[in-house]
């Protein structure tokens, strides 16, 4: 599902961002969207950075989700980049809870916007949603999924209504 | 530019949050993307709030702009009621210095996604510009607006390199 | 004795949130004082939030305790809904130790007010307690029994005043 | 309005705290509910405030509004003393915006709650509406001119949906 | 050497801050300076809390050491209630690491203070170690044993200069 | 009055601090303790530092008293110096609220303590107080003085009931 | 001063940090040490951003000095792409005091270091002096200018020892 | 390597940073940079602070990396005293993660720099790095295997882009 033609593309910063990043990947998975996954550092690989951002709308891409952590500076200069719309996800950091991680996502300067979303496994998780949401504007099928996608999720809590059991 | 059948609706919590979400609608006026404004409480107009998040398919909108502050639920009540993307501004809250509307917008749990701009009138521009940048992936004509004005911008920085000037 | 005629409900976002805001059924439990429970996810459930809102004066509801983490929408939304009094409990959020729970429930925009007690399994119990309080006022043997409850509780510290026993 | 048996205390840490805690009063004289108002300093007169708190129940008091700023120990002393719920509103202080002030009052140990609002003027308001809300539910009048007050505000809203106006 | 006359009591909110506290007693322990340990609760045991404090000059204490954690009223009440020097020890709390703890210690408003030491352990042991130096300035004997407690300190420091080995 | 055989040294790091640390002056020249006032910066002068904590002991000094802001390192390397007790002042720094200046001075390590007072102008006139307070336990004059000055203090409140007025 | 073969880059995001970044020219003309000043923005001008760094080294430049503010991307970037030592400076924001820059300058990651400096004019300045004695190393009469420039801060303080002046 | 007239000091408060700050040697070994390591404390051997800053240009070293913990005024002591640079590593603290030791190294007022590195692990290997990097400025063998170092790095990310490997 994840190897023809994807219009997400999915970059971390490291290996270590993997374990947050991947619930991007399983949404996307559950939606059936075809999606990229690579590492991006912005500081140890800046120049594939560049390349990255540059080719990012011939290669396709409608949507470029990007996770990291600390000074997370990968979706910024991305976005610096490229005009396609990115997703930012703030990695927890080991030191500040990624606090650090969110300031250094969100307040990207006038000019040049992230969508951020949450900290963590579920801002990953929801930059997949959205990043489907984005594609479903302009695909039925799409959104006829994601429509079923949320009913599941509603009927799950209506379903079982009482903490105790 | 503003008034027949626009992809984009801007909403914000109250009169107040106009200094700062007009920013959105002087980054839409330049790009030339018609936009609906209005404001929506969450908490002193729930049933609208509802109203308007139910219909936003139907009414056209591609993308939604909401912008609150303090305990700022209006984004993601929206967004748990509509699968049309949202992108969300923290407004500065005049105690907290706009930290309680950042967390209360991006810190959204998993399943309902809202991709949150910096906080104030940066924010509320860059919601406007992502905005465009979403739109601009089915549309040609708005991407070539979109390279003229980050060329623009670009330039603006590159003729003026003497901060001394 | 939570199985009839509640004037107490106690909603949380999900079946997670139950670890925490048991806390307040044990002390409702104690004092005798009836009470429903039930998951109402703000995101996840916003029509089944509404209509319990809506219902909530007519259910015969005099307090409603209502605990979320993150971007903690429950409380005020519920707020927003109906006059009954609601008493709001940050449950710790994985990423930021509650801060973001707090802000969210606490920062309520003028003219809708949620009473908000501290973070975690104490504020649950607290809320419990208020709750009882605020029925206390016009039930003189609840009365009674919340000072029952107090002397025990200074008691136990009285009794009991040296640390390394 | 404000001078015979009053149901609802409002005390507060010192006079400087009065262009805060003024809205409470001004919320409760829209629903003609009676008030007492008073200086009660935890640090300054703290056999004051135990005489106060011991009082509260004997003197008909069915809910008590303490504000304060910085260490703010008035709601949680006086809550500590009575029976009589206690709702607080945090002070902005001159230093840290009212952080202190908020974490002081709301993070009170299992056992004494306090229920607190928003850091403020706004956060004031809400107490007297909170109030009124408590009272209202034994009170079949107050419940109405609630919901007349609530109405109004949702009108204003919808009356004037556009931030441009 | 904790059982006559001493000068110096040692109280805390409750049996769970024993663990940092005792830090403080072994300091004076090894200073050779009498103390008092005791629970008091200012939420919990509030009349004993001022029984405490009226009877303190009377009872010979010359510095009182107050640990409490979240909204940690104990010291600052203490002080309002005696003119024996106060010192106070944030106790790290579960939720927010014990910043809401040191707020409410240390944000004390004019006219009452409290000398805070640092969050957790090393704060109650420095609570000790400032104890023993405001009453070695009328005790020769006293500023001996603290120049040889000081001096074993810097050589524990000095005699092993190498991080590796 | 302040001019002979001081027994309390207030320093400050430079002459900005002043507009802060001359509240501590207030405080002692009502009280009739006389003091030494001296700027003293652990950066700009750090051998001047290391002497007058030197000579504290045999100039005569009982209490210390050393406000400073930012990376506010002169109470603490006071305190390494000497043995007499350091009470501690964060002024308000312009880029961070004092909460570093707060930090600096009161997370002292295991060994050294500083008594640290609430950031600002309030703080400096509690360690004004408390300086006079560890004084006044040898000094039968100073605990009458004091005991009018917290009945002055206290009256001020209770003669002036109504935050109205 | 500023004019040839200047071995400092002192660059920044925007022209709005140069009212903050001008305190390091002003110590750099102080001590007689040429520099390059210029406006390069990570976000609206990356690729010259790249050029800039990738030719810091043939340039001449031992040090370069970047300010940036918000989502400050500029000094680690550089960092990114050139082994010439950078000095961060973060510019206070608007909506975060400073402490959303501190966080993205300061936390980056293993491999890529930024030696970052205090939020504001003074962290400005304080680069300017970092970069001129880590020159200094090599340089005699620089470290000559440097202990004279420090011993007139010194005395400037020790002819002023009293604040009341 | 690390015995014979090294250029780097590397300095921290006691045995417990060693676990942080042997990366900062780590990296040296790699980099075949000579250093020399020691425990000095400002809190507890402040004499031996002063005689080894005071030591620091005519002992050889060109680069000064000192880390500390919670009031970390260590870096800021050893800067106060010697025109060598410093840069401070903010060792993370047991109970404010780390944001103490931050502030108290970055913040430094105006004429006393610091170059501060990220909290924990990652920032003392960056000072590490940082060191190299000031060294090679004039020592073309160490920028030849800087060069090599970050070769190494960035291949290691572009020979592994998959984060599923």
């Amino acid at each position: 599902m994840s190897n023809l033609s994807p219009k997400v593309a999915i970059v971390m910063g490291s290996k270590s961002d993997w374990a947050t990043m991947q619930e991007a990947t399983l949404i996307l998975d559950e939606l059936q969207v075809a999606y990229h996954v690579e590492i991006v550092s912005a500081h140890r690989t800046p120049d594939k950075l560049f390349r990255f951002a540059e080719n990012a709308e011939t290669s396709g891409y409608k949507v470029i989700i990007a996770g990291a952590g600390g000074a997370a500076h990968l979706p910024g200069m991305i976005a610096a980049k490229t005009l396609v719309p990115v997703l930012g996800v703030p990695v927890k950091s080991s030191m500040l809870s990624g606090v650090d991680s969110l300031y250094s996502i969100v307040q990207m300067p006038k000019g040049i916007p992230v969508g951020t979303l949450a900290i963590g496994p579920a801002g990953a998780a929801n930059a997949g949603l959205l990043a489907a949401q984005i594609l479903a504007a302009w695909d039925d099928e799409l959104i006829a999924r994601l429509k079923t996608f949320r009913e599941k999720q509603t009927n799950l809590v209506l379903d079982n209504p009482d903490p105790r059991d």
